[in-house]
């Protein structure tokens, strides 16, 4: 297919399109900057990422939160970011065969991106991909991670409205938690909350909450029963509201910089060479003064 | 403290210098560039990195190792990393309490890093602190993870010899495993080889690593019970085998050019100024036609 009717079927909200101009994006082959140089920006459209521990319920939430927004009307896209890890997480992907039948719903698109160990992100190309969706014509993206390692931080950093899933367990350990969970969250969400222990511990996240809102934005705290879908269109609607704050002209220019400069330097490290730094230290490295810090100022000089 | 005197505290083997020393680099401050302009290339000390997943019982691996070491008359370095994920790890991190003991033998020098998210890697500085203890006169440091996230497969990059530890019940899950266990893994370790299925497990994995085996070397397999101190002298023994193979010149010319290619990623990262950036794009966000992936192109020939 040629890139322009590629381009087309994507504006058009052509699913095959869509994954077809994912994967030459993630790749990087193809016309696959033609595509990128196509695409319109549209920070109206929100961008969800939903951690937590494993064994919140995420899943379930991303499910029930899916439905919500569908029945509305809504286009909704998932992108799931698996680790990398190469220890066994079968029980934590597990959990994402609860997302299975969403798989054939109609309006509902799922991507599952590997993180990677190189360079630290989710995913090499979220931010593309997200920009990518967005062109598909979709009303939602929603992020979702597996809770472990760093992607917790760094969906911050991508999503518009981070909401951190908790179970009313997390309460004993709540002292114990960095202070990080506060700073990342744009929502809370105690999931389970049938379970005992629910009120008591959205309590004292709601006290926390408090003592550190801005003037625009207090954390909500909203417990859910995902499974039964209890409190997904409360959380829906949190989201929405939230969402609204970012689409300010100054908040538009911080997120989009950080973005700028996240793309410039993903660019800057693919273009160091790792043979051409080989051969130079080849020719260096017998020098009885040789010194790896200085070695490494010239090969920067040189980049 | 002035810098020569510093340097020639670090030389020495002084304690105080070396910790002073590290968190100049870490924190890119004073003269820390004279500093590692100072270093000498250390190749025939190892670094051994210790990754497994959670409850694998790394920290009492390390501790018999160390002791192992340390009954030879070696000097050994520990740093240990920490996740930066905000979630409790409370339970993983205890596990570092039984190192503590540690922390009051002599020659035995133990530093705690976190690990970072904004571009990935172990910890920021973790090339320069082994270069630091290195020239501080240490015989062998260990790089111990807590076994979540990236960090395992990264360390593979940054140790001279990786070895991964697994339970005996991990035999029933070894199927399921990434392949990237078998990528990474130098040595295996089935510890509290005590349980049962220690010997099945162990079995298996050796037919894993003959079918895959290098003209070099083959994975060894050891049965250890860090707890009572057992196997931990063989596992000194392979560790130091294995980092004999990468004295040659050439597997030092790969390493150290990916080192080199690393460390001048990290510097281009620091260089790309968001506020730069920001000022730039609030020039020409308004334009009808402004695409992201264009302007990124932009700011990256600035750069």
């Amino acid at each position: 297919m040629e890139t322009a009717a590629l381009i087309s079927g994507l504006k058009q909200g052509d699913v095959k399109s869509l994954a077809r101009c994912i994967s030459l994006v993630e790749n990087s082959r193809g016309a696959y900057e033609e595509l990128l140089f196509s695409l319109k920006h549209h920070p109206e459209i929100p961008v969800a990422g939903i951690t937590g521990p494993p064994g919140a319920g995420k899943s379930s939430l991303v499910n029930a939160l899916t439905h919500s927004f569908v029945a509305s009307g809504k286009k909704v896209a998932i992108i799931a970011v698996d680790p990398t890890s190469p220890f066994n997480y079968g029980s934590l992907l597990g959990d994402r065969l609860r997302m299975s039948e969403l798989y054939l719903t109609p309006g509902v698109f799922i991507r599952s991106m590997a993180s990677r160990g190189s360079l630290g992100g989710l995913a090499p190309k979220i931010h593309e991909t997200i920009d990518l969706i967005k062109n598909a014509g979709y009303d939602l993206i929603i992020i979702e991670t597996v809770g472990v390692g760093q992607s917790e931080v760094e969906i911050a950093g991508i999503a518009d409205t981070t909401v951190v899933v908790m179970v009313p367990e997390a309460g004993d350990e709540v002292q114990t938690m960095k202070s990080g969970v506060m700073e990342i969250a744009d929502i809370f969400v105690v999931n389970k909350a049938d379970r005992e222990g629910a009120d008591a511990f959205g309590g004292h996240l709601k006290r926390l909450s408090a003592q550190k809102h801005s003037a625009q934005w207090m954390q909500p705290v909203l417990l859910t029963e995902a499974h039964r879908n209890v409190g997904a269109g409360a959380l829906a609607e949190a989201i929405s509201a939230h969402h609204k704050l970012n689409l300010s002209k100054e908040k538009q220019l911080d997120l989009m910089a950080e973005k700028t400069a996240h793309l410039v330097r993903e660019a800057l490290a693919r273009r160091v060479q790792v043979q051409h730094i080989r051969e130079r230290l080849n020719a260096q490295i017998s020098a009885a003064d040789f010194n790896l810090y200085r070695f490494t100022r010239e090969m920067l000089a040189d980049s």
